[in-house]
């Protein structure tokens, strides 16, 4: 059947997420915050890892990889800190739970820091750091990811994408929501490349020599094969743009998030058993939250906020340039617009979510 | 007098930058912690921060941008929290008050955060951030500073290279140091170009208009005189290679250094009173001490951690490359060589430590 892009309205494409989830044995609460950390990063433009996801967060459940009722511990906690074991549950679920202590910690003590191990893809990083924007505190949220990334003067891709989210209030203007991977792009960014048969510029990514390549398909291949190459840090292939920085940023994370959580950490990531068979992720998350009033008074920050965001606004464009973005932005911008409009799906993933719809015996929202 | 290049042993460098803070009416113990902070610089290769800068130091303190004998106050405090005003003094004794603080609130609750206010230039952020390894505790240590970088699509240099620094310990490898200008290259870097009549790489800067530049002479002149211009965010002048990541990295720092703290941010560091002296540069500093143990056993991290570090150092390597570093790896070894083999000085700093040592009547190492 010939698919057509169709646009959806957010709340219909949750609502159908979540049945999936639901019909996969995940209880109502976790089916909730799984399907709209999902269609939150549709509504603000991240399609890469919207309900385009679903059918890798379907094969997890299906194969195992990530457990529909986990047994989420506490393994130690302090008035500050904890870190939690995610029993290999799906990657929302747990981001929240830990994302809610590091928040509730804050609360009382004014910082709050949780690292979480033995969890799996969370979705976008943005959407925990977030959270802690309407209690006045600062948001953080990073998370080790499948290994895509190529150290700097190294051939293999051994870390992952690793992103960073930082989300800061400010008053009359949206809030800071830094939302980055620490590799130049993304995957996704390739693949769209691809797609279209697009050259990608000189500085994202490498082949299976460690050489910069302009061929999406064959990073793509190699990675998938594992025969070498891969994405670039933020800076590219070596120190003369800085790749070097974007390397220790991915490192940094991954420190953060696998080694000090006592996760899998760089090529020790989604492991497999002897046969083959995928086993959880056993990714790592770090989440902090950070009162502004353990610090300075709110409003006076909020109105320092302001006048940053406008100073920078308002500065001079560059030649042929008409406009200076802060970090996410153009993201509630297009959450606002999609909200409004819908969500435009792409054919492919209406094909996608009509077969995960008929497998696991769900109605698709078109029937 | 021409000077020639000379090397100096690291003590009697040390022992003479606090000569001459002292005769700068600096206090013993502020002067010995000014002194270390400069020649640590130099000791690691970073020779930008080092001796070279003793220069600016002492002007600062003559022109009273910088106090000699700040009133540093606690202005806020938590249990976990604390926010310094520096008074206006010298950066490296505000600076290392700032993270002692962080690193007993650490040992206290298992994390600490002081923000800093009212401070000058504090040297290179490793020293802070490598101050937590001994106690076992991650440090983190950022800054803001002159404005010399154009966000994204902006034609004027509004924000500061605003470095970070993060340092996390291992076992038997060296720690991981992680200390970067969150824009592709310092000043520095533009100044060494510009004396070898170099071209620099587009990428690294862009001229009046906001055009990217091979010219290094003319970015330093422009941001002199504010004209327009200035150093790039790592990532580069616009969205392809990740500069608006760069930017929003140096915009990060900005908000937890200038506007947690209340001091200066953006444009607003380094005021002038209206005859157009300067006034103390209002510096904004952020630290941070996360303690291993508040998460996991600090062995089993350690453990991790260098097989972490083995594991990328064995990785195969990209055509053409013998060697894949960790951060902090190269310093570690210039370190050590130069305090067996003494410290380089180029012969301009030899003249400007010379002429320094005239004016405030002290005497030079080698007359």
């Amino acid at each position: 059947m010939e698919e057509k892009a169709v646009t959806v309205h957010w709340e219909a494409l949750k609502g159908f997420c979540k049945r999936v989830f639901l019909r996969l044995g995940v209880p109502p609460e976790e089916a909730d915050v799984t399907a709209e950390v999902l269609v939150e990063a549709d509504l603000r433009g991240i399609d890469s890892h919207g309900v385009a996801r679903l059918r890798r967060y379907v094969r997890g459940l299906q194969v195992g990889q990530m457990a529909p009722r986990p047994k989420v511990t506490v393994v130690h906690e302090t008035a500050t800190t904890a870190l939690l074991d995610g029993g290999g549950g799906l990657g929302p679920p747990i981001g929240r739970k830990g994302m809610q202590m590091a928040i509730e910690k804050a609360k009382e003590t004014g910082v709050g820091f949780v690292a979480v191990r033995n969890s799996n893809h969370y979705g976008i990083a943005g959407y925990y750091a977030m959270m802690a924007l309407a209690h006045d505190c600062i948001g953080i949220s990073m998370t080790n990811s499948a290994p895509l990334v190529v150290p700097t003067f190294g051939r293999d891709s051994i870390l992952g994408t690793n992103p960073i989210s930082v989300a800061a209030p400010a008053g009359q203007e949206r809030p800071f929501v830094l939302d980055m991977a620490t590799s130049v792009v993304p995957r996704g960014k390739l693949e769209v490349y691809n797609r279209q048969e697009k050259s990608i510029p000189l500085g994202w990514a490498t082949d299976e020599n460690g050489v910069p390549t302009t061929d999406a398909g064959r990073v793509l291949a190699n990675v998938a094969t594992g025969i070498g190459g891969g994405i670039l840090p933020l800076g590219g292939a070596d120190e003369e743009l800085g790749g070097h920085k974007g390397y220790g940023l991915t490192l940094l994370v991954d420190i953060l998030c696998g080694v000090l959580s006592g996760a899998a950490y760089a090529n020790l990531v989604y492991p497999r058993n002897e046969a083959g068979r995928p086993l959880p992720a056993n990714l790592g998350h770090f989440f902090a939250a950070i009162c502004v009033d353990a610090f300075r008074d709110v409003d006076a920050f909020k109105s320092d906020m302001d006048d940053l965001i406008r100073r920078l606004k308002n500065t001079p464009k560059a030649t042929g340039q008409s406009r200076i973005y802060i970090h996410g932005e153009k993201e509630f911008e297009m959450a606002e617009r999609r909200a409004r409009e819908g969500i435009p799906l792409h054919p492919k993933v209406v094909a996608d979510l009509r077969a995960v719809a008929g497998e696991v015996g769900v109605q698709w929202l078109l029937d």
